[in-house]
């Protein structure tokens, strides 16, 4: 293997370095590397057996693990940034996952002062342990139908939370199974017998020292499952807590009056979720990109059959990469990683120049009456209704894409592929849950319809603000009748515009079904969800089209790699056009002949063109192998060499000697488990 | 739940248990009775901890089941088929798995009666416990490139065995890690200095005694990975086997000339292998019923927010099952259960007709001298041919099917489905690399697209013989030029034509690209395995149309029941068709506007007249609960208190309480988990 990747490294002349620095900037790379050095040094972050560990062990390890990488982040002053890129660097879910992500930010945004001082720091210290109980059994997606109460008490001036119903018992919280000593619960406030829907509050689970159940606290594991770690059951019998503990930033119960107090904007409660899915859309380039960069390598390693036009002296076998079979299934996944990365950058930046906008605007808001949809009134919350919609469309796009990539990605790599040491398997279990929670993804698609909807109503009353959106669907209106007629094939710009023109079209069409032939809701759903997906699909397209127009590209990377980047947009594009064939010439956006040119000439050109640098397209990705942690996608090309050493010298069962036979009533002949787990 | 889906079974007059007979016929159905009885009333079948086990774990307890079930076996005679159900019902893999598969089969059917004295008669009994080891490290795929060698010595008339290379080493052969004490080994036979190509030998991997590797002999366990169990490794140091360990039925080494006896004929080969794949396809659709099953019962038994069209007066939330987006996921797949069993049974008809033709020939064929093409010979031959590309083609598509549609059911159940009770993943788990092995199922779809070539030629020709691929490319020769006008969304006769219209034209399409363009191999890879996918489609539509039309259907069946069948073929081919929309059009076997009908109208309809039976079309598959093992599929509906049951009554981690904090070195406060797992 060490031979054929140094061919491929030496067929290829893109500067390696300049495109991962391109991608995360030099300083990015150099603080991983130096994280990387510390944790490597420590014994307890040995990765060795994580393939072969059970789940009980698993829990073990990582709680070890968890604890020496919040020592490691205090000591080093690591912020949070870092303390993340170290977490990615260990790669598995830990029991604190829940704490230092959900626990700490809603403590933070949706706390008062007096809160922060009163949990926010304690929980920084990690003397509370927390973690974000929403889902319940019996609802999930549907967060208004949760069941757990919380009833303020106006005599004593407290709540109490209850579950009323074995459906109310909170499931799937992370780190709450075995872990957290403080929950955030999501309960309906009832006041004097109204209900005014879910509020967080805040609720000692566990004693602070025996760290056993407190009273009335009925709290557990839920089992085994794909993905994350230590999540938990929780149910509460008539748990008593004080006025403090409702996070009362937003809302609040006027302790005097005993009246609700209603948020000031809804819309800053849409920050958090926007904030989160744009990490989301983000970081599933990433996740892409490991496993393309172990199915890429290996392919590029395992060798196949002669090529069955092989002339007659040629010998040896060829690398599986050469198949266009193969190429057809690695190379548009190796753009789509490219294409969410700056998808991901693009959203990101927008977020920011959003919040600045409403830092801005903060001050006008407080001066007016809050108005039924503040949306006309500030451009900000304009621009976050729209960044809003966008950021669940892509989550859903880019979560899925992820995926179901990685799967594509470790089938690619055949049987070898079906091993723990593939390093895809465990990688994809851990990430597929993101497909379901922050919104599950279908569930989403009906965000971004409705968004599409009232955009496309206002542009035709005339009422539309200027955004993206709005001009898409205007130009498309100026043209619908005469048709589209665009160079796909021929101008980079030409693809981004048919892909809006698909969006617009499905967006009319569907105007059409819901307000003029009244359609119902559930009829169209999956109209719907063709139209996210499709908008989304554009989103991509346009951004990483964008990210490609920037100066930075050509002097940075030059112009033969700016021109590849270029390849990788076409790639990305064109076989997302070609799959969705349909959709692109029912709506006009291209015709037919176009679609079996892309088919069968163009994007069999982009692949066969890419082909030689795809070794070093996964290479500036920088995965250091310990991260990897996969034998097929070893960056010096050893794979079988590891395959062996993990399956031979770390392997546990191969200490096990069994007896064979039926009828034999013993089990194990022999077992030196112990003995070889001590020589480790 | 329980009222959910006792009212699911109130509102349809389907007869669940007419159909399962028609299914499975009613002895079927009692002997599975009979046999699930009989695994309940025993303890180690006990499946409660399954879940909660690790590997190690489950291992022991996987060989105690398959002990059991062989005494079982013997102690009620079972025949093979009940041996194999009562596998089903346990639904794990074992490590005698290829033992009673493969290693039992070779003996069988490349064994002489002298080597099934010898070796098959001792398999029987179980003193001789073996696997099947083809695969390499370095080879899978490409079994011609298998690097193991057995070099004929003809000064003593033994056998070499040798594992030159590292890659050599054998490698994902199940029953070897631990279990097996023999293997059938493929290896390069060489005589003289001259290689052969890779034949099977019987050699003895491990001391019948001690159960220890024989000298020179380095074998055991791969490691953890997807699905089987007990996969190991294996690499010989110049192993020696006496003359009668070569496999001779077919071809064999003259011990007295020291010369390569050839085998009689290659198609022989070629029936093992079509049976074997026909047996996938055939237990494709009970693969995905499983999911269907589950995913389905919990769909109705989910209920989440009110519908948004709702009327004021109507409250409670909506089932799941009643959204659209669910039901466009589940009721396909439901259909495609029905579609591959049918298709799967019409499978194993043919091929049974095949062998008694070949044993009328069998005759013939001895008296002739073999030709390079015995196909033209015998009408048998010229059907297995067809027969063979047939079960290559099905066995892709049919497990492609299987396995992405097990992941579509787990992902509808949101988040539940990540859960290890679902019953879902694991069970996808054990049935994803059956997308690989058997021929890895894009491999598989060269060779389809080589028959097809071949056929295509042949009519051309005027050389072919009768069978339905040749009629279907001679229609559509003779209506090419006129074009097709199949009216689809009115005539069920009329889709199958579209589909085997859309076939024809992609093969000479493909035709034209390789011998008119001279295209190369390698360059049309992805338009073979388009071209490969399509003809299964229509292999499965034309099976499932023609199993609906025998008279048995309407008699058996009823006619309600029976149009209710035929809107589950409707739905099949019509999604298929809709999502290969740019196929169907640009062949010209449908038009846009059909393709925009059948997406926005014929299958939203179909949806909707199906949904009302969905609970009792999975019912008639009928899967005992104790098979399933899933708390989302039970047939009782009584999720929550199931999945809640399991994860705090059966949960082991629940035993540990840990210590949370990271500054303190103590990891676990309290372990009970040894007092818990004993009270079980
Ligand atoms: C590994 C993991 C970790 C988690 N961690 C946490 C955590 O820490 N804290 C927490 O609070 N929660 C957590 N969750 C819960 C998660 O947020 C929910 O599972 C998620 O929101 C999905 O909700 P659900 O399970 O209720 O799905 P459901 O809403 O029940 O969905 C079931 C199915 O019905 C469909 N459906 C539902 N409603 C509609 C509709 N109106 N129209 C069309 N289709 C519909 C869905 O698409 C889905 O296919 C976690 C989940 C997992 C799997
Ligand atoms: C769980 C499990 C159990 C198994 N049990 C056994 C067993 O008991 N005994 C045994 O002998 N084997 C066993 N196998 C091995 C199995 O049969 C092989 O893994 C399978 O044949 C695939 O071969 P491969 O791994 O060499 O894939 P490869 O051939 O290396 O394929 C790698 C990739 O390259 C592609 N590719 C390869 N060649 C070409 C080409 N010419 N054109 C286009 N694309 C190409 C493939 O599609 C695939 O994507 C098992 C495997 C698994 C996963």
């Amino acid at each position: 293997g060490a031979e054929l990747l140094k061919q491929e490294r030496d067929n290829s002349n893109i500067p390696v370095e300049r495109l991962s620095e391109f991608l995360f900037t030099r300083e990015t790379l150099d603080r991983q590397d130096q994280i990387l050095k510390i944790l490597i040094a420590d014994k307890v972050f040995d990765k060795s057996q994580n393939y072969f560990d059970g789940r009980l062990e698993r829990f073990k390890t990582a709680l070890a693990r968890q604890k020496r990488l919040s020592q490691l982040s205090k000591k080093h002053k690591w912020t949070a940034d870092e303390y993340q890129m170290a977490s990615e660097l260990i790669s598995e879910p830990g029991p604190y996952g829940l704490h230092v992500s959900m626990f700490l930010i809603t403590l933070r945004d949706q706390g008062t002062p007096e809160q922060h001082r009163l949990f926010l720091e304690k929980a920084e210290k990690y003397e509370y342990i927390g973690c974000y109980a929403q889902t319940e059994l019996g609802h999930g997606s549907n967060v208004r139908g949760l069941e757990t109460t919380a009833t303020w008490n106006s005599d004593d001036k407290t709540f109490t939370i209850h579950s009323p119903h074995l459906t109310a018992s909170k499931w799937w919280i992370g780190s709450l199974g075995r872990t957290a000593n403080h929950a955030v619960v999501m309960a309906q406030l009832i006041i004097d017998g109204k209900a005014y829907g879910p509020h967080p509050f805040v609720v000692q689970i566990r004693d602070l020292h025996t760290h056993e159940a407190l009273e009335n606290i009925y709290v557990g594991d839920i089992g085994p499952k794909f993905g994350t770690m230590d999540n938990g059951y929780l149910l509460l019998n008539h748990v008593k807590i004080p006025h403090v503990n409702m996070l009362a930033k937003f809302s609040s119960v006027d302790p005097k009056t005993n009246k609700y107090v209603k948020p000031a904007s809804a819309s800053l409660v849409y920050g958090t979720l926007t904030w989160v899915r744009s990490t989301i859309v983000l970081q599933s380039g990433g996740v892409l990109a490991r496993g393309v960069t172990i199915a890429t390598r290996y392919a590029a390693v395992r060798r196949q059959f002669q090529d069955r036009d092989a002339k007659e002296w040629e010998t040896g076998e060829n690398q599986v990469l050469n198949y266009t079979m193969v190429q057809i299934r690695l190379l548009p996944l190796l753009a789509a990683t490219y294409a969410l990365h700056f998808t991901g950058r693009g959203m990101m930046a927008l977020y920011q120049e959003n919040q600045k906008k409403m830092a801005a605007d903060a001050g006008k808001l407080a001066s007016t009456s809050r108005g039924p949809s503040p949306e006309e009134l500030f451009p900000s919350t304009d621009l976050l209704a729209d960044l809003h919609a966008t950021s669940c469309g892509l989550k859903a796009l880019a979560s899925t894409t992820a995926a179901e990539g990685l799967e594509v990605c470790r089938r690619a790599c055949g049987g070898h592929g079906y091993s723990s040491f593939s390093g895809i398997g465990s990688w994809y279990a851990d990430y597929l849950p993101t497909t379901t929670w922050e919104g599950d993804n279908y569930m989403l698609t009906q965000q971004v319809a409705r968004y599409l909807l009232k955009s496309a109503r206002a542009v035709l009353k005339g009422t539309a603000s200027d955004n993206d959106t709005s001009r898409i669907f205007k130009s498309f209106l100026s043209r619908r009748d005469m048709g589209a007629a665009f160079d796909v094939l021929g101008q980079d710009e030409d693809i981004v515009a048919a892909f809006a023109w698909r969006t617009s079209f499905l967006t009319f069409e569907a105007l059409k079904h819901r307000d003029e032939e009244k359609g119902s809701w559930n009829s169209l759903l999956v109209d719907f969800w063709r139209l996210s997906t499709a908008h989304s699909q554009y989103l991509i397209v346009k951004n990483f089209w964008e990210a490609l127009q920037t100066e930075r590209v050509a002097t940075e990377l030059g112009e033969e790699t700016a021109a590849l980047m270029r390849k990788l947009f076409r790639l990305y594009a064109l076989h997302t056009l070609e799959r969705e064939a349909s959709e692109f010439f029912s709506s006009s956006a291209v015709t037919v002949r176009q679609i079996q040119l892309a088919r069968t000439k163009t994007v069999m050109k982009l692949l066969e063109e890419i082909r030689p640098h795809a070794v070093r397209l996964v290479d500036a990705w920088n995965f250091p192998d310990w991260q990897l942690d996969s034998s097929l996608g070893r960056y010096d090309g050893k794979v079988y060499e590891d395959l062996f050493r993990r399956a031979s010298e770390l392997n546990p069962l191969n200490a096990l000697t069994i007896d064979p036979y039926p009828d034999s009533g013993i089990l194990i002949k022999k077992n030196e488990i112990e003995t070889f787990r001590s020589k480790l």
